[in-house]
């Protein structure tokens, strides 16, 4: 069975999604597009062969001819479109944010719930990235005892002048957030920001920033986050368990020995570091879809990096450690059918 | 356009690739198998929806419905299969050994030169792993120097008890022969092989051996072919060139430290190391065959490697130096069309 | 010229001293020994050739024959004895801490000072680390651009059981206190410990702890201390400039594959991870004794360490961020001759 | 017991044997020093408090003052010198090679056999490596099964003009002959080499070539000597066994990353890679001289080098595989009281 999907936002993202769909994975075709700028939606329906362009998101979910619907449009969009595809029992695969605020989440998971089985798989990729896959495994194997502390990097080559403050929780930080709840498979109930020396790289920008959170068993996590950093894309993570370390190892394919100095590469950005995490989430959602259901990162996950990445922008504002106050979470987000 | 395959051959290897072509990439169909058992063809094809058995290759190769095939069955039906496709003017995927014989090489070059264009890819699927192509990069973009020594090593876990000593040549360092004359991009001249102390895990198996190819421009490569060696499956690549060197490095998603120890995995075996260059090699066929023609390792490549795979078995008998008679490179494969 | 050194505090520290001064070292000959067990004293003297044992300290620093000396006694004995030393216009090593107060160092201080050149070099041997050596002149070299973070980690494979939470401070993060301050040049000027999930082979033991510190130009430190990980010795310490990071290499002799895995060492102790540190301090420390100065770390960097580790301590038992309130640093100790 | 020591020889290598005795180890003093330039033994003694120059060799080792001797000299006049060591009964540090013939080896054995006890340790210094040490000590414990392979690469930056292809073999592969020996316990019964195409910046010079060894258990070894590689000096050596592999460590103090790239340091030659090996070398001769004995590489393994290099050597001039003709080993060097 083929999966005919159609993409809601085909901007750069929204653009790579269809490559990734039409000309690197299995099962899916792309029937339909929708954009904020129909002429954008015509360009890029043209050069799909098959699929046609809608004036609107809602028109494109109405569609029959659409099975699944991707949401890459602009955030403060995502909650209609979701809703929308959980009201036409359609699949969604909605980039983060699910929504922009928690009570928009909220309501997602009220009508997901409502629903009666999940629908939703929200954009956290970097549940599909093989190494974060064996750093999982390999805490759950027992390997390092039971975890204390996760110590993790996100380095940023460069951000565009539009970047500000607020954007390293929201945007950046969100990745991190999901990831440590997933690997330690609980959730974070408090949160502290610490802002060090500037980086004069990026003027007035608050960045670098260390952002810490507590986990609910009391492991501490502390993620540098570094936007500027010129020199690559670098994502560390190290989990410390009561007996033993494990770590994303660095990954590369060549080492060179020249001039006194054996070196290897850092990746360019984050679709060179990622794009088999993109490439696997994507065909999951595809195989989910054709089950009839959704796997990995659920609507519970949004809403949950939400309301975290809420409380570390008032840590950030207010320079104190705040509470993160989340509901408690549905029995029905807790199967582990999903990742 | 979706490129509907029929596979000749649906073993172990078969299916793998029936999975590849049905569920991993994006484009291709399989719509037709046969098998030397009809049995095995007809139990296959009812898992493949859409797709039918044939009760021999020639017949799948004149169905219509069939744009390309894949031939995965006994080295020794090759020939007959690939002479059939260029006949038909069907694209085709042979896996490895083009033939089992120079002449039978030959008479498909020469088919193919008749046809007028390429349509045979054979698969030796090291040109598509990503450190690989690093690796030739590397040395294609001067940072080394000429390359004097490629130092390789291939080693397996284990083989099965009807393994013979002249499969380490013939199955077993094709690889190596093939990726050598890739990386260098020049042809192999001469051959010797070194019979060390025998692994008693192999019992009267001659393994480890030491294969040495004299390259054209003089260069010297070594390859140490230890097909029992326990530990796991390990390919080894550096390039010595007259400034610096190059080589594969380790590749291992997770750093764990404990019990005094830091460790990393080393794959299990072929598949674990190669599925990637699985993936693209089949990946890059498809559209290559959407395209009308044929990329990657050609026909020359597939009899060059016979050729040098007979002159190295020849050094193992003799226990001495052998030379290399190749034909002269018709213009029609020397193309930088490939890869 | 050959340095007669005492050694006041023979215990299994001061025992390793004398090894490494007669058998290791260049430049030196052990004269004399003292310990609060005289039987010890004279035990130890026995062994070595020409050495005498002493009933007290003090008697040992009015030895005419001794050039200079070793103070590894017990800590609140420290201050007695470098002051002596002071007094008699002898160099003196001090094991850390230099005395147990802020006060007493001051009084040190201020001795030395009066004295006029300096006489003291404290124990803090990581400076003498190679690859700490290697870690400050990449970052003095620009290549990462301007510090913002140090992330370290110090981690010990077990502790007796007499070790007490504020041992962690004490006796274990003074190390990080030190070694930061040298490495970024600058002092530290507030603190804040961390107390993640209990690492239950502790027991009771407040293990670990993370200690958060922030230097005079904004940078920002945190140091993971876990004294009971079982599974090595492992000292991490990575610094995060504008433009790039440098680490402490993985440091180790030999990589084994065997049965699945690639492996090497991680160190089993400090002894073995600073065996090198320690031979290069003493040797530095008698060439400064027969240059008739010392060099390395100072009174200063003793003062300064006991007061951060004060403040730290305080940080440990308010959970709360805490400022340093540290002297103003004179002169006398701004002198870059020594490290 | 301080060892006094002569020192004949006193060019490049001889100034860093005094430097490192003087102001590195323990245990020893300078008293003597000899040259076959009298001013410059003068000069050299004039920089050591308390040594005098003599006019020859002969004089020095006569000098009742002088415990051991470390010959330094020109090759050519080794043989002269050890034997009047043992004549005198006296404990000799000689430099590789032990001396320039096979016959001038085996006057040294016999002499040093009709003494009764070892006098002479022979200047290879990589058995004092730690990694090398713990290469063996890996192997022995039985961690990869018995050994198959060695695969080594020496590595040099580049070589002065007055460097000739026969000191390929003399003056560079024996240090590889002695290490693969010590490794593996067991002697080299035929070699061959190889010469693959030329660096051109060696000019004329027979450079890299590849050595192979083959091991009196069949176990075969193969060395890369590149004497001009320009990008360091780089030691490698991988032991293959049955069931499992152990390589030396790349061995580097810190990362950097930077620019796109992640990178270490390559050591810039002999001196800085060797350096810890030098120093130990040196101390347990001079522990063993103390003890009224000699450890480590024997004069029988001067012999044995010689032999090997005498047969590389023919191998090389050749063009083919020669057999290694090398005398029983006496009872009297089979003591695994050595190294």
């Amino acid at each position: 069975m083929t999966v005919n999907v159609g993409v809601i936002g085909v901007g750069m993202i929204g653009q790579d999604h269809i490559r990734r769909l039409t000309t690197v994975l299995s099962g899916s075709e792309v029937v339909a597009v929708a954009d904020a700028d129909p002429a954008r939606a015509r360009t890029v329906a043209d050069g799909v062969p098959g699929a046609r362009a809608y004036a609107t998101g809602q028109d494109l979910i109405r569609d029959d001819a659409v099975d699944a619907v991707v949401v890459a449009s602009w955030g403060p969009t995502h909650e209609e479109y979701v809703l929308a595809c959980i009201e036409a029992g359609k699949s969604v695969f909605c980039e983060k944010p699910l929504a922009t605020t928690q009570e928009a989440c909220l309501r997602i998971l009220d009508a997901e719930m409502k629903h009666g089985k999940r629908l939703v798989q929200v954009g956290f990729m970097r549940r599909y990235d093989p190494a974060y896959r064996a750093l999982k495994e390999t805490v759950a194997s027992g390997a390092i005892g039971a975890p204390l502390f996760v110590h993790c990097a996100h380095r940023n080559p460069s951000v565009p002048a539009t970047y500000t403050s607020d954007m390293a929780i929201n945007d950046t930080s969100v990745h991190d957030i999901d990831i440590v709840r997933w690997l330690l498979d609980e959730e974070v109930v408090a949160t502290s920001v610490l802002t060090p020396r500037r980086n004069r790289r990026g003027g007035e920008l608050r960045d670098p920033i260390f952002v810490l959170f507590e986990m609910a068993s009391g492991a501490l996590v502390d993620v540098e986050i570094s936007v500027n950093i010129a020199y690559g894309y670098d994502i560390r993570g190290e989990i410390v368990g009561e007996t033993g370390v494990a770590a994303l190892a660095e990954s590369n394919p060549v080492v060179l020995k020249r001039e006194g100095a054996f070196s290897g590469r850092v990746p360019a950005d984050w679709r060179e570091r990622f794009v088999r995490a993109f490439d696997l989430e994507f065909q999951e959602w595809i195989n989910a879809t054709v089950s009839g259901t959704a796997t990995g990162p659920s609507s519970w996950d949004g809403y949950a990096a939400t309301v975290v990445a809420d409380a570390a922008l008032e840590a950030l504002r207010t320079g104190t450690r705040t509470t993160v106050s989340i509901r408690e979470r549905p029995d029905f987000y807790t199967s582990k059918a999903g990742l």
